[in-house]
């Protein structure tokens, strides 16, 4: 615990939130406040600013603009995947960035990402303290795949869940307009853990979500698959909606997007093979074996863009992650992360704030629990509900000019 | 001009938006007030309803949830695609459709649709008028596309409008964020017109938009292309973001997405053929072309009831060309559909409601006129900028009820 005064770095890692900016909001608007942080610098493109020494001097941008990144999603300061080598293996790398922290005396560094990013931090703060250089590291958790361990949930999750939600029920009205059948098809990000991909059961409690939701949590068996749909269909005037997580697998361990490719294609004996995404080779698999109109759609970028969308608990919670992770590194903390709690003690949802090791957060994956998926593994049940649903509460967006988001647009002045 | 007494019909037809309810909205809350309107009906899927003898009572319908239908996307009394004969060719559906008129004493008929669905108005008007059956029939405007004749703009244009550049500068946002090349394309609906698709220009237009906008109005050459988007990413850093509309064609008239698939497919010598939309096929000549890397993005059914992102000016003109309909047709109207006239004459703009004769605007296609095309034909001049901005000014979307939005119920009570 060492009281640093001196210049703080905070960098974005990863896939874009709709809320990773409103961190760096909190991070810069609270580091400018701190006495004991000299000079607020924001690495261009994650690490990979740092080591190229591209930082941007974050006093020069104007206050509106810095509060105006609550409502502009994306990383403004641009982001990287960029992956450290082991600090044992090859030092290069930290010798770099020990250099740049020296050069501007930098006592503090936020970085703010998932898994990945988390390991960024980890390995910079593990290699800082071994080198004996004083400088306290906090991360600041987002990612929508919302597969941070240690967090109650992660910044970003609940805007991109609202996002999946909202155009769901849009979606389904949409999609079963017509008096004929019809099977919609809709692929979620989330490679690993099906927590996005989940959302969607919040627009089926609402009623107007999809009938079967396929998280990567279970293996995914294409003919069992067929006969659900096609059951459903039976039921449902031959309508029916479909998410999809884009990570899942054949119980075989193949992703099922390139599972059809090969065997299923040749079986189905496609006239007109009409590869793409997962969607869209799912949707078609159902158009050939039933002769009903299919369609597949594809969430793509803007569910984790979508900021109109951003729930206004999101907002506040990104904002507030960064603002703790300052108070807690000028206090002392170093090798931490942001953490959150939920405490509904009171009855109602309270987010608490708490820091944890990064190094536990780094490389690890947190997974849907098994129990919430109910029935035969194609729906959420109301535990997922009950966590999902106080994310996603109230609406914040960047206010309108010309009908249009009036986003940040910071200056971008480099440290000379 | 003759004042009847009895009953009406409403009917939605064609693809749905996120405010052809909002006419419905306005004819229904209209119709329940006029004491010459005995009952109000809403066929269920259009034209269809009536053939199929398939009518709701909206008296039966709670107030509030009438109310709701400004917010609920998609047609909530369902929609169909069915093209009348000629009456001359089958007087079968015609007679059957007098029958029910006759029937429940239907004498105002509202239908809201687009092209086709004017068509449909237009030759059950003519034929009630021959059989000298007296019946008020009134058309509504309605389409994404923007295409009809004869009204400065079509109800759920804006909103499929703002929708559209909205994300587009999410998009751009996201898809710019890291330091190496990306090349993404963007899919836009319109067939033959390239009004929507045009509207991804007011993005660039704050900055934040696509660098090439390719409308169905001009021949679209695969060469070129490819040659342009080589300059943007030449002075770009390697990014490039490009709004194709669906419709676009090659200069021998074939649908770019199916000339990709023969010609191009071969020359380019692709190892893994990437099938799919539009946009991957796009990106993907550009990604093997160049090696960079591409991703292609469809706004699928999203674009068309993504009614959380409508514009308040759309949903009060939708809402607006439903009352007037009705005001119309009780003052003895008939034969006609409501159009838009634009009046900038206070400096501001202003939406006055006319009639126009239902004829005009059955099967005809308003294009985007050639000369707001500017440069090289890939981007909109400002002609179009000051055309589309009045349309998609403010917000209006459904009350959130836990976090999401609560669309309107209807208890859609059949006519015994």
């Amino acid at each position: 615990m060492k009281n640093l005064v001196g210049a703080c770095i905070f960098g974005q890692s990863g896939g874009p939130t709709s809320v990773i900016n409103a961190s760096a909001a909190g991070v810069f608007l609270e580091a400018l406040k701190q006495k004991n942080i000299t000079a607020v610098y924001g690495a261009a493109h994650g690490i990979k600013g740092i080591l190229d020494d591209r930082l941007y001097d974050i006093s020069k941008e104007d206050k509106k603009e810095l509060e105006l990144l609550k409502y502009t999603p994306s990383s403004a300061l641009g982001s990287v995947r960029y992956k450290l080598k082991n600090a044992e293996a090859d030092e290069t790398d930290y010798k770099r960035i020990l250099e740049i922290f020296k050069k501007y005396n930098v006592r503090y560094f936020f970085y703010n990402g998932g898994n990945d990013s988390m390991d960024t931090c980890n390995k910079v703060s593990k290699y800082l303290m071994k080198s004996g250089y004083d400088c306290n590291v906090i991360g600041v958790p987002k990612t929508i795949d919302n597969d941070l361990y240690g967090t109650d949930h992660c910044p970003g999750y609940a805007s991109a869940a609202k996002y999946v939600a909202t155009t769901m029920m849009e979606l389904n009205l949409d999609a079963t307009v017509y008096d004929k059948g019809q099977v919609t098809v809709v692929e979620i990000m989330g490679r690993n853990a099906g927590w996005l991909t989940a959302a969607s059961a919040l627009a089926s409690y609402k009623g107007l979500g999809p009938d079967l939701i396929y998280l990567p949590e279970l293996p995914f068996d294409i003919e069992k698959f067929l006969v659900r749909v096609k059951e459903i269909m039976d039921k449902n005037k031959g309508k029916c909606i479909v998410a999809v997580s884009e990570g899942i697998k054949t119980p075989e361990g193949e992703y099922v997007a390139e599972a059809i490719s090969a065997e299923q294609m040749k079986k189905d004996n496609f006239g007109h093979a009409q590869l793409g995404g997962l969607a869209i080779k799912l949707a078609d698999l159902i158009g050939n074996r039933y002769g009903v109109k299919v369609r597949g759609i594809e969430f793509s970028l803007m569910q984790r863009c979508g900021a109109h969308l951003a729930s206004r608990i999101d907002v506040e919670e990104a904002f507030k992650a960064g603002q703790k992770a300052v108070r807690a590194a000028v206090a002392g903390e170093t090798d931490k992360m942001v953490v959150f709690e939920r405490d509904m003690s009171s009855g109602k949802y309270v987010c608490k704030y708490k820091l944890m090791d990064v190094a536990l957060a780094a490389n690890t994956e947190k997974k849907v629990p098994l129990e919430w998926i109910t029935g035969d593994g194609t729906m959420l049940g109301q535990a997922f509900i009950d966590y999902a649903l106080p994310l996603i509460q109230g609406d914040c967006k960047a206010p309108l000019e010309d009908g249009l988001p009036r986003f940040a647009k910071l200056k971008k002045v480099l440290v000379k």
